[in-house]
């Protein structure tokens, strides 16, 4: 096992550990560590929200969540040696739960999926599915059970949510720039467009609290929940282990930090509120690719190639969703966002005939290891996607048959209060 | 070999044929043949703009396409005691180019992938490369090669376009309505929203050009560019041999037609003017699941089973995009149409690395079996959505490296004059 | 499609063609043609026992075949330049059973799995299954299913069982004498241990029977059956479309030939007088590595690379087998032959409490795609060989549960008389 | 994480520990700890020597090893209600290495591979490699690199080599005297045909070494080596993670012990000492069939249905081998083993050509995730095995092309003094 470089202690909150991590991304959080190209590093996490969701079968706790102090990261990692214009080469070489305890943090042999309510946070179907879900999952191994999912098991497709570089201070500004452009353009949508600097629950790293320093960088620091060009909140449920990414670097010493490890999740993490979030742990191996930015034309966002061990699944039923909001007979030009989002809604119809309620059937394809498609964005005026459920992931015969579909009572989800 | 119930000769246009084709929807559109639940069947297929683009070295006659005739469609195929409310089960058997002959039609032991002009049809990235393009494919087998991009050989994941069901004058008039509506939003913009009916060499199967019967179906046949409520032009790659589809029955027989063959296509099929266009033959079994819409839930689209056998890659370079216009830094929120394109442009800019045309990189990423995933799709602002490039259609290492891309004259794709 | 340089009329024996092939190895029988490196081509087979067996519910063709006419080969093909030393590459594009028929030769739409009687062949139970047996297939594009063997249905993995090179006279000399000695070492044994040089029903390509060459010829020519150093009958099911072999070149041209097309077999072949047998066509791509023995060391075998299209299982049944013989309780040392026996053995005994007979488990065992995998083969005194069952080929639940196997009337093989 | 209910302490022997496994299979030795069905738990293991291997570059260790102490088993473990005639159900959930810690034992983040010399243990090449070997390979997550194998990493395929349930003394006996027999035919022969027992360095869980129970076990306790009807020494590379495993029950509580776990190997493990050994944990859960030994067949061996996360390698080199030993050109009938023996030669004369010595290559085949298949064993007298090895697994081109080999100095296995 390599050396921990940035260790955490799960009964804490990351504010409390002896060396903290941070909740915005900003150039002047300091270094947590530094390693060297070729290295090969632990890193443990706490579950984004920093311990917020508990094992039990409220949604309230979802309902209720405080979003400013998302995501939690680990980090900053300096790598010695890495300049503005480099590519840092990351291997993913292990990562997993907490290992070798049981506990009250989601990690601890545990995990959740959860869907905020529209009123805090929203979701891709908020305006079907307005209010708070969560659902528990365990882990056996490589796979998963919920009591709020039954007749459902699979093997996670594990993965971080979210690792990047530090941007640079122009980074940043155009970053904050453009996001608040965006946000101005509907000040008071609900949920928001998106997530303005913020200093409340603001964490820098080994930045005291009540600093100047503090508090230009929590005032600066941009929030952590989309991806941008340094990386960030990807979401790719394909960055597995074996994976090998190449990121940009735009301050000297990289500044890598990352966190929201995943059991498991689906194309889009449409719950939002997490695929399977968990604490955990993370290996890393590190090298630098001088001046590569430029020579690979990689300047816009990182490159990645997949690791090589997947759960394989190889029959699927397919629902495809084009860009029509079929209520009101109104046509979206190429919008590939409606249309996947038509599909989940055609999958989550399709499951309600076997016994599951919408909700449940929202919360399995956030989290289980479905593939979400751009099938095509060319044939005018109709984005047309695609969403692979595998069939194996039920223990009963989930394909349409002339005998129609096994109904069941198959339980609920948590539902908030 | 099942029996042939749709024949076309490959030396003729769809017009010519003894039983011609259609190139609009419309439910009274005549069937051409009856077949029966269990019967396989084979049909034989024009490429879809029916025979207007050659082989060779000039994008002229994509430039010059005339987008009327398009697509040049077999059926329809009547199902006996299909009813509307029921699930049509389609098993595709087989599908290929056309058999033992070679010759001037597409598919013919050739392909091709086309992007169309802006000013004639456009294309995913069509404010990029703005003029015609085209790269001609040799059949080996399974395995197809191009004198427009060398250096690239890969397996073909061969499927077809374009198959559904005929709609009933209700979902007619709906579809119109709609994207009528659509369009009027801009109506002059270039290329166009949608495309209305148009009885510009509109074909209609039997019904005779220039009856009153024809001039009316002719002008209110929708035009078959999208996918609807009905399958129609998925462009979905992975409609391999093997698969099961559940088509919704919107009229007494079903009318099932369809073509558009692809030898190979990458997901989103971004070059518009084809994948690797091709005519050919498919063969087909058939059954109904009576009254299957109600009891699957199955309404907006048809649900499908993927075939089990696809080209086998295991490593792949993915390139990443989220929805930001970087050159004007300009924020559009949840855009998933919008994170595709620049995960594209971010492969192709890649490519150029390595001695490729953007041009020719545009042409392969459309054409090759490339995976396109909606990767995160609530992490507000930005959509996040990925694109795995195998390496192994390569036949030198694309992958990153320390010692930087193997740079050599690629040549380019063909042009307009 | 490439040029035929080998064509076949299905509706005739192989001795009655206007080019014939031929059934023994010898380096004297003509060439049929010349190939060019870089040619693409196609050659056409008969089904491997030249239709002696027929479409219908009677094993008597197989249990009275006339195994000295077997295999019957098309070819062969001289290479251009092609030298010995070198290493020919053959590159599989395509295969197929016989295109655009349907008729009573094997590969017009239909194919077999036979099981010869012990008296006449043979097979790797013999001992247990000792009668003739027969399972029909019918072809459904890449799919089989048997009215021998119904609840049963899977993708082909369509490869040819035999293709080779000639051997030198030296190489020839070799073969004839090693055989011989194993023969002398139980001359009388049923099935014999090898098949010697045998003129009857020899076929020598264009050699004109009763002429002193042809005489010679088939006096000397090396039976098809097994595999040896140029090829031969490898019956490897992963000779799949796509692959590219290098072949061990003995003589000047290399004359290269083959045929035994399978729609589909299991690893091992057990039931040797079939996989899913079928005439048919296979296109090939030829080159040549000068001096390639040498330089990568490949002597005794051809080398090869699987294609990158196979059928896709990803759940399997596995059977377990080792070197002892249990009904003796004799153990036998590191014996992988007798360890894959007995896991054929276990597979067969667990089908039969789902109520498929012996005889149907044993002929499913040949032909559908099965793993058949060394194991253990150090372990002493025990080899141990695997079995890996796709269970998606089954139309009912396959694993075991705790409510046990659903049992059926599940029909029955065909039989002699 | 389940609870422990073996635990092993890696700084001492496996006599040493609190609660000590056993080395011999017999029905008397006491049961470790009880488990009842449905329970999940822990498993930890020692490295199946023991510790006699060490982490550095001389093979003397190897050459000297004591075998009468292998394989060092954890267990046994009884099931609660578990009788004689039932299928104790086992599923893997994780194994891996021994976890967070650094040290001098197998599994503390490294493995081994070695050869024994024919004097001591031999393997499958041992008239072909008659002296000790070893590799040791470092782990970085779930790859694998060897400094005596500089270009090679690979994604292990993790498994334990040994698990089974406990002989009745029925069973037990039976297999002493089919050993005995074998024994018996060539009873000097070196290595020997099998191992009987043997009273040296028996451990025999908490018996006490000197009581007569401990002798009379020790004295007619069945070696460990081979795999027999209980399950035992497999070294199947597919028991992976999330594979299910149903052993025959032959004892009330069914007793089941196991360890011998590897990082990684190839089919066949045909280095005998090893494919990568370690020591480390391994977590199942255990349900009970009551009765299916009869229900389904299952007397003579455990099946099994493997786990659906493995390396992911899609292109190979296959080497063929038939059943003639090439040098003094003698046939042997059907002998798979030679078969596959052969396919093994071929493989390292083919990467001798490129720098590896022989030693080196076969440490390779032993380790690395290779398929060996039994592709045809019917084709008198030859019967064929290949062996595949995926090109992935390489740092340069291991493909033959007319080029020729990229031969490089590629260092050297260790040897013995």
């Amino acid at each position: 096992m390599p050396d921990v470089v940035f260790s955490v202690d799960q009964s804490r909150s990351m504010t409390e550990q002896d060396v903290p991590g941070h909740n915005r991304w900003h150039p002047d959080i300091p270094a947590a560590v530094e390693v060297r190209p070729g290295q090969e590093f632990r890193v443990e996490c706490r579950e984004w929200t920093d311990g917020q969701i508990r094992n039990n079968d409220s949604a309230n706790d979802v309902r209720d969540i405080g979003l400013d102090r998302c995501h939690m990261l680990s980090g900053p990692i300096s790598v010695h040696g890495a300049e503005p214009g480099d590519l840092l080469v990351i291997d993913i070489l292990d990562l997993g739960p907490v290992p070798q305890e049981s506990g009250p943090a989601a990690g601890q042999g545990w995990g959740y999926t959860g869907v905020f309510s529209k009123a805090n946070g929203g979701g891709f179907l908020t305006d079907y599915y307005p209010d708070a879900l969560k659902a528990i999952w365990d882990f056996h191994g490589q796979q998963a059970t919920s009591r709020h999912l039954p007749g459902i098991r699979y093997t996670g497709i594990t993965h971080p949510g979210l690792f990047g570089t530090a941007p640079s201070a122009e980074l940043l500004a155009k970053w904050n720039q453009r996001e608040r452009d965006l946000i101005a353009t509907d000040p008071s949508r609900v949920p928001p467009l998106a997530l303005p600097p913020n200093t409340s629950d603001a964490l820098a790293g080994t930045l005291r609290p009540g600093s100047a320093e503090f508090d230009r960088v929590a005032g600066e620091g941009a929030r952590t929940v989309p991806a941008r060009e340094n990386g960030g909140n990807h979401d790719i449920k394909n960055f597995t282990r074996g994976s090998r990414i190449f990121y940009p670097v735009f301050v000297p010493g990289a500044k890598f930090s990352g966190g929201d490890l995943h059991f498991s999740q689906g194309d889009g993490e449409i719950t939002f509120c997490g695929a399977i979030e968990m604490g955990g742990y993370i290996d890393f191996a590190v090298d630098v690719i001088k001046g590569g930015m430029d020579t690979y034309g990689i300047t816009t966002n990182p490159v990645f190639m997949p690791g090589n061990v997947e759960p394989r699944y190889s029959e699927f039923l397919t629902f495809i969703g084009v860009s029509v909001e079929h209520d009101s007979n109104t046509n979206h030009y190429m919008d590939a966002t409606i249309a996947y989002r038509n599909a989940c809604l055609n999958a989550i119809e399709y499951l309600k005939t076997f016994g599951y309620t919408g909700e449940q059937a929202y919360l399995l394809l956030g989290s289980a290891p479905i593939e979400g498609r751009i099938s095509g964005v060319v044939d005018i005026p109709n984005a047309c996607c695609s969403l692979y459920l595998p069939t194996a992931i039920f223990d009963f015969d989930v394909r349409p048959s002339a005998s129609g579909p096994v109904r069941a009572d198959r339980g609920q989800a948590a539902v908030s209060s």
